[in-house]
């Protein structure tokens, strides 16, 4: 297949971030995309061929949309996977699978999956409404504290929810949910896996999420990972496991936890170039886009080690401020050594609402990591 | 000034590949893009927020486009200087300057800088006319061999000519020429220097052009340029000078050569994103187009050094094919480790026509060095 200046069309569902950064990859291959995103705003809607407004939940929209490329994939799990199973049926090649898709969609089928296959991941019990899970959680039946999630349409931490008591029970959405054990752990890893067609494989280094002591949000993405190289090994060996059992094609990002005492539970996976990957533009010889792409298209992959230590700090929408964005101090953190900030394009900020990131990459770790913490305290997305 | 998602307009004359890559950048920011150019299949007609068809030697078409916008820069020299000049009077930011864009679109005028600045050239003569020349020649006043070259509108090697003898001379059109004096050389140097209208200034590492024994090409750019160290400072020093008596801002690639005895001598300069700087988009921290759009914005410069060795091979069009391209093996090279191939886009080949560039980048140079040629030997530019 020639993909390079050829006729050849990828179509991409989802039009935010994820896909305006992989199509800055098909541009350096010059391979044609089209692009399908409910909004007219989307960041994507300029780098792509041709861009079309729509749904990615309704089934003609998306069946009308793949019908017109050569490979489909996705940057975001929210979409109609009827229409999906029916173009691949059909023909066109859909990367990641409906099939790999369907097992990932339901929280409840995704950790089924795990317990099925033998990857370690945390105990959990599936309740199909609010109903039961309340009753069997007054019985006693469910030992407290647990993670409750919803099945479905979880995304960016709605959907999840730390159950301590029965009153937390209260403002719950009558949904299918699960019930997971909660696992006290040292550190939250996560291992990018990249598999083409073939079945050609690579793991990403395990990087790490430093959270805030107190508010506890992710505020670093560190790689990589400062863990014993027999843990990081361990990581890396499951999540290249977690691929081959879901067949996957492209990026699957492997979320885990490494327990006190060093074991590894598979937390949940992104079937997409994921956050916890954007280092890899600044710091990997091949980024994780460029690798997904070469993954979807059955191309050879891309060397996946690190030229340098790298650094992710996301960039969301201070509180109190909504309305056109500005970045606060953006002139300053430029002045630092192996700074890239990359603003994703969206106009309006909001309160906590993924505006960019900024990348620190450095040869020495530890200095990257204080450069992170000079740019976080420096740069601030407000409104005019 | 707030540049990013913002109103702000950011001109670019020329939609080529330099342009191309430039947008990546523009993109990466979420700075708004007004690009001009003669043709409708111009590289950079998708990434720009909005592409213009026409010609940039236009007066009238160079002056409308460019009251569109706040910041203009070009991407190639040959542009309407006039209208530059006006944009500028009425305060459009126009960087390079018009002023040191004429001191440089006239290779007479070129050396003449040099001169006049104490910057090292080679000897030069300057003939109005094709008549002038030859007089002088068959008078014995200028020494064989020497280098001719048009002093305008030359380009990739176009408008240039080694003079041999006096039958070499006959085919030469008649237009204002200069006849440089021909320096046995030990190498070919390039140095790019970044400033921005506040005087901040850097300078790449030295990168080393590597031709072909036979055929008399340049068949690699290496960076860094595998020479002593006091060479490569004296390199960087020269052209840092030459940005500075120029007044410059933005990119500027200083051609020079390195003589038997170790002088350096200033070839020409060409005042934007240059060839001999693709391979910092995957070496350096900052790449050399990110450094173009940080001086232009009067922003803070990235820094310069490589995080690796770099080495980039051109893909130019082989001989005997023209139409549709096809890249042969590039499913190969992308086997290998540390190679990256960027396709600039164009359907068309013909024979020598820029398609696209490679580049190979490992910790180690020598490495690098025999990747390139492996990645050399495999691809090839051919027609379908």
């Amino acid at each position: 297949m020639n993909y390079f200046s050829s006729d050849f069309k990828l179509g991409i569902l989802g039009g935010g971030q994820l896909g305006k950064m992989l199509l800055s990859e098909t541009r350096k291959f010059d391979i044609q995309t089209y692009v399908l995103d409910p909004s007219a705003e989307a960041p994507s809607r300029i780098v792509c061929n041709k861009f079309f407004q729509g749904s990615l939940m309704d089934f003609e929209t998306v069946y009308n949309f793949g019908k017109q490329v050569d490979v489909l994939t996705f940057e975001i799990e929210l979409v109609n996977l009827e229409a999906l199973e029916k173009l691949e049926a059909e023909g066109v090649k859909v990367y990641p699978s409906p099939a790999t898709l369907r097992g990932i969609q339901n929280k409840g089928r995704q950790k089924a999956f795990y317990k099925d296959n033998n990857i370690p991941t945390s105990n959990f019990r599936l309740f199909e409404n609010l109903k039961t899970l309340v009753l069997n959680c007054l019985e006693g039946k469910i030992p407290l504290p647990f993670v409750w999630k919803s099945t479905e349409f979880g995304y960016d931490g709605n959907g999840v929810k730390v159950v301590r008591n029965v009153e937390d029970l209260e403002n719950l959405p009558d949904v299918e949910c699960i019930a997971e054990d909660m696992v006290p752990f040292k550190n939250e890893l996560a291992v990018i896996v990249v598999r083409n067609p073939k079945g050609d494989i690579k793991t990403y280094p395990v990087v790490e999420m430093e959270f805030h002591p107190e508010a506890n949000q992710v505020e670093y993405v560190i790689c990589p990972a400062r863990i014993d190289d027999a843990v990081a090994q361990k990581a890396r060996a499951i999540a290249l496991e977690v691929s081959e059992k879901f067949n996957h094609v492209g990026l699957l990002a492997v979320e885990m936890f490494q327990t006190e005492d060093d074991e590894i539970l598979v937390n949940e996976v992104a079937p997409r170039p994921h956050n916890s990957g954007h280092y890899s533009i600044e710091a990997s010889y091949t980024s994780q886009f460029e690798n997904h792409l070469r993954a979807i298209l059955d191309l050879p992959l891309g060397n996946t080690d690190s030229k340098v230590a790298g650094i992710m700090v996301n960039l969301v929408g201070a509180e109190g401020f909504s309305g056109d964005v500005v970045y606060e101090n953006i002139e300053k953190i430029l002045t630092i050594d192996g700074v890239t900030p990359h603003i994703y394009g969206k106009r309006e900020t909001r309160p906590f609402r993924k505006m960019g990131h900024v990348t620190i990459v450095d040869e020495d770790i530890d200095k990257a990591r204080k450069i992170a913490e000079e740019v976080k305290g420096l740069i601030r997305v407000v409104s005019k």
